[in-house]
């Protein structure tokens, strides 16, 4: 291992081993209860494919509790124990596991049961996979780490989402797109890394939290990243997928749609061109003798200026299957992003909407796809603001598989420079109700695909991690990384538990810090949304690398990203009577309530309604007036935070409490910069002064 | 030479000659005319100190008059001829010119003369110094390009100006800072260019304009560009000066004030230090092995994050004097940037105001720099912006060597993809009337230092040169370097005047093309205004690279360059009664006129002045209406530039037809773009419709 999980003195200190710390409990009493049980460790005579499942067991074991455990490989008699073991190979462990257990456990899930017998307690943990046992194992000491009853448990988890992904957008020069934690752990000067004990680690803090899929590079592939399915690259790749197998990961590359002009010397990437067809088949032969267990292609084609199908007058459905057939005789899949838009849009059209394109675009494909195609759709129509509505291709589809995607890396939301736990925003994402089957169609439900019956279905997230030694920068942002993978295993848990979790796995179980930093973290969001910009209007931030205010940055550019601000209003219509349609393209019960200013979500008005300054809230604040009260609100509100952090001082290891000072102090001046730029450009464009007289510009 | 001049049909075709394309006379008769005297020359016996000069007369001869000169060392008798030579070398060139005559040719001046002698005519092209002699010849040919009559001609020019200076804005990596025609022509790849004969066609198109100082690289100094001065690049640097002092052009470094750290080896730049001081005379000592007739030091300290004094609690005169001190033994100057100001303001700061900042920093050193020290003065407070007051620090210094700095290359003003000519700005600034001696007190006559009897004076500019096969990008901006040599040598010269040479050497005498091209260049600045940022505001660009409208791109920025937009005024209160008091550091009488709305030039309103949209304008125009009047005026004059240079089809080269052709398409979508963007954000703001109900968005 790279550093270490045990030197929790030496590396505890600076969030390297993230929730992984396994520092030792606090609670005496509870210490010495669990150890009864957790000093023995019983397993098979079979060790080698529990071996990883075992060393975190025994790792973890040592750290919360200070135990060192005893393996044996006999039954125990007397003496209390854990049972570890992969069930339906006819070792020992079946005896503990009834059948009307054993059935509801998934190839990904596991169990975790713990009776008496006799004065002994046994604690059963157990899968039918090796990765599922890894997740019971790392689920069994969460459990301790969070100081919950394990007497009498009887729990049986499945992932909720068949793939659960985590997306890089590493290049291979080392650079990381809307990167904020340091450079690539992935590559370095058009390498891949020889620090491989680092990715070791990190597979490992993947596994831990579910996570089974990982595309290590950039949706944007360039020149050098092209060659990545080449012979420079494979054997590398290879090293890097070996690594993740062992914590039940596969692995994924981002192509070039032109990859057969690119690096394959062919003329064309005609989709239905029999040689570009015949070209990605022994593509696929190739990299499948290398890396048996390849996930597939994450595509972004045809976006922002990537190649994709449309040069040769083909869809996006064309351009997918022909890369699914050639993936599918080893079971590998394509993933085809819909994040396609008029990226050279005139300001000055009012009529074309980016919103609608990807709607707009896929709508007319549904059907079309092959079964190991998946279109991985943005939370949002836009592009990962702080507030959107979800998008309306969730529901719309239903003949397609479908993967949610989300976006852990902080890009437009303070880039981990600032506080902003995105659970919350998550979990409103998931719990959306697109009404396509009627009430309760939820989009956490769609993506399972259990609603149409679709095969294959998930979660996808950028990534926030980098190669700082903390992993993401700000040592909080761990928070997030942590968040979703947990929703992608069970979007049902609520943003209060996930977080409870995280604190107690990552600081400390003193209820002081535990409720300190959960107030802290689940407020981050609106707190964010507030003194940014309002009401589901996006975009008000300085181009290109979209830190800080700039509320007319994108006002008149070619992005499709507009508020149209006047004197007298502000807003994008998109109502069908009179605006873009877009509203329209959700279900209509859901459109009717966007379509109504009155109805419409107060939190998305300016998304769907151009509306007068003076409009009254329901809250009987006038627009203009809620735009000043929120700015205002939202810098106090980060004072609290920094209040509320600094009364933590002594309860969290020095060096993270002060990192994380630092960048509170670093928000909060950035916060004031952000009202100050926001309430000026509206006061001095409307003329309307603050009603309580604060200071504007 | 690199490419030869004589291949006009190759290379003069492509812009590549400039101005001393040396096309064939159109005019046939005047061609025999000159031809008569100007097919013989004749010289001294000393042919090495006018070996160039002889050279470019030649085939500038050949080139425009078709005919191959025959040299002669005798002096010929009964026919016509050429007469060339330094005076004063007790040659027979001497007998030419009478006393009175003599007394006025400076060392930098010329002769030309010409007079019957019998049936036979004389032109004598004479200079008191190989560099004048050449200055004389370039003259004679301009004579001839621009068909002037030369029979009774007598002609002493000496330049107005003792320096007439070349700024690069080069960077040894090979890019150039705000350049926009390619990569430099010095450097590549963090080493001086192999490609002399590129070099020497170079300094041969500044001499024949009359610039006589160069800077070869950037005023922002780092890490490698710090080493010019150390035997890393000292001999490379040698060669290039050897190039430059043929055409008799003096090479100046720019220096890093911290070289003694960060090449010297020493823990301070502190100019009081015996050390440091001792380390920058060494320095000098090793200069001047090498290049004899090094010009000396351009410093940018203190500014935009450069080291200077200030660290070390001393004064930019304390800096300057103590590299003057190392360079005075060998005649070497140090020229010291103005460009001093707070790049870190904070945009609610009403207080604090850049434009105050070259003043306040600098006239409390008057009289306190070394008799090699100059000042280098850009023409306005904040940055070469499309209008600006003139620096109220000409008429303030009085005892002080001055260069006034212009900037050729086009940041700010359409980056060589617009076509903006800058000499009729020029000529504004140099005429400027400071007052400061009562009427008549001109920024031109101050900067010779005759005004106040300063020792050393002159102007500086930023270059708009590049490797681009034409070297300015946009053909047509050759002008703009032509334009700035000219004012140098003689400022008086008008607007008109230069221009009709430079089209008449660079296209042809053909009067459609001289009146159409003259109307096109005299207007264009003025055009550029229209539809950029109005009455002198400034700024309303994109940040960082100035391209392109974007009014509040620098609204909410820390580089103190603010228009203070609300929807019931713009502008900056510039005066002393009730602003930050720029006004007031002009001489009483001229601030008296800025100070007074009703005096203040119209241009400059808004830099003066925070004026409501409603205030009505001498034209009777609201100034809204003058906005969007200016800006709807603005295009249409771009599509007037567009047909003018269209009716030239077949009068010029078709390579440089198309090429301006297509910039010139450019610019008018780009000019539109502008015009929309600028109404719309002020209709938007103010909610004040067009009077004439044109398209806004």
């Amino acid at each position: 291992m790279y550093k270490s999980n045990v030197n929790d003195e030496l590396y505890g200190a600076n969030g390297y081993n993230c929730w992984l710390g396994y520092h030792l409990l606090e609670n005496g009493e509870l210490r010495e209860n669990y150890s009864q049980w957790a000093s023995n460790i019983v397993i098979s005579k079979e060790p080698d494919e529990i071996k990883i499942a075992l060393s975190e067991l025994k790792s973890g074991i040592n750290g919360i509790l200070g135990v060192d455990a005893v393996v044996v490989t006999r039954e125990p008699e007397q003496s209390s124990c854990i049972a570890l073991g992969v069930l339906g190979r006819g070792q020992n462990i079946d005896s503990y596991v009834k059948y009307d257990e054993v059935v509801q456990i998934g190839n990904e899930g596991f169990i975790i049961k713990a009776f008496k017998t006799g004065n002994s307690e046994i604690v059963v943990v157990a899968g039918t996979t090796t990765k599922g046992l890894l997740y019971g194992v790392f689920s069994l000491l969460r459990l301790l780490q969070t100081e919950a009853t394990i007497s009498g448990i009887l729990k049986i988890e499945n992932p909720a989402n068949q793939l659960r992904i985590i997306n890089h957008w590493d290049n291979i020069d080392g650079s990381i797109e809307r990167g904020y934690a340091g450079k690539s752990i992935f590559f370095t000067d058009n390498k891949v890394t020889e620090d491989l004990g680092r990715i070791k680690d990190y597979a490992r803090l993947l596994c831990s939290v579910g996570i089974n899929s990982i595309v290590i590079n950039n949706v944007n592939v360039h020149k050098y990243e092209s060659m990545l399915i080449t012979d420079k690259y494979l054997n590398d790749v290879a090293s890097l997928a070996q690594i993740f197998r062992d914590y039940g990961i596969k692995l994924y590359l981002s192509a070039n749609f032109a990859s057969t002009i690119e690096i394959g010397g062919l003329a064309t990437a005609d989709p239905l061109d029999p040689q570009v067809r015949k070209w990605w088949k022994e593509k696929a032969d190739e990299i499948y003798s290398l890396i048996p267990d390849f996930g597939g292609f994450l595509i972004k084609a045809d976006s922002e200026f990537r190649p994709g199908p449309f040069t040769y007058g083909r869809t996006h459905a064309d351009g997918a299957n022909m890369l699914a057939e050639a993936l599918e005789p080893y079971g590998g899949l394509v993933i085809w992003r819909c994040f396609v838009y008029n990226c050279m849009q005139d300001w000055r059209d009012r009529i074309t909407d980016r919103a609608r394109a990807a709607y707009d675009n896929f709508m007319p494909l549904d059907g079309l796809f092959r079964e190991n195609v998946l279109l991985q759709i943005k939370n949002g129509p836009m592009d990962f603001q702080v507030r959107e509505p979800v998008s309306p291709l969730f529901g719309g589809l239903q003949k397609t598989n479908q993967l949610l995607e989300l976006q852990i890396t902080q890009e437009y939301t303070g880039q981990q420079k600032h506080l902003c736990y995105l659970v919350p925003m998550w979990k409103e994402i998931l719990d959306f109700d697109t009404m396509a089957k009627g009430r309760n169609t939820s989009v956490k439900k769609i993506i399972t695909g259990s609603v149409f019956n679709n095969k294959l279905g998930g979660m996808a997230a950028v990534t926030n991690i980098g190669n700082d030694l903390n992993w993401t920068g700000h040592q909080m942002a761990q928070s997030n990384t942590y968040g979703y993978a947990r929703l992608c295993w069970n979007p049902d848990l609520s943003a209060e538990k996930i977080t409870d979790e995280w604190v107690r796995m990552t600081y400390s179980n003193y209820e002081k810090v535990v409720n300190t930093v959960k107030e802290m973290l689940l407020g981050s969001w609106r707190t964010y949304e507030n003194y940014t910009s309002p009401l589901g209007i996006g975009w008000m931030v300085n181009p290109n690398h979209h830190y800080g205010p700039n509320v007319d940055g994108y006002e008149y550019d070619k992005w499709g990203t507009y508020h149209r601000a006047d004197h007298k209003g502000i807003g994008v219509d998109r109502t069908v009577k009179s605006g873009t349609g877009y509203a329209g393209q959700y279900h209509k019960d859901v459109a009717g309530i966007y379509e109504d200013m009155d109805k419409c979500p107060e939190e998305l008005l300016l998304f769907f309604h151009h509306m007068p300054y003076d409009y009254i809230l329901k809250s009987g604040e006038t627009l203009i007036q809620y735009i000043y009260n929120t700015h205002f609100k939202g810098v106090e509100e980060v004072e609290e935070l920094r209040n509320k952090w600094f009364s933590l001082k002594g309860w969290i290891s020095e060096e993270i409490f002060l990192h994380v000072l630092e960048r509170l102090d670093g928000q909060l001046e950035h916060s004031k910069e952000w009202r100050d730029v926001i309430n000026t450009y509206f006061y001095r464009k409307t003329g309307i002064s603050d009603e309580l007289g604060r200071k504007i510009y």
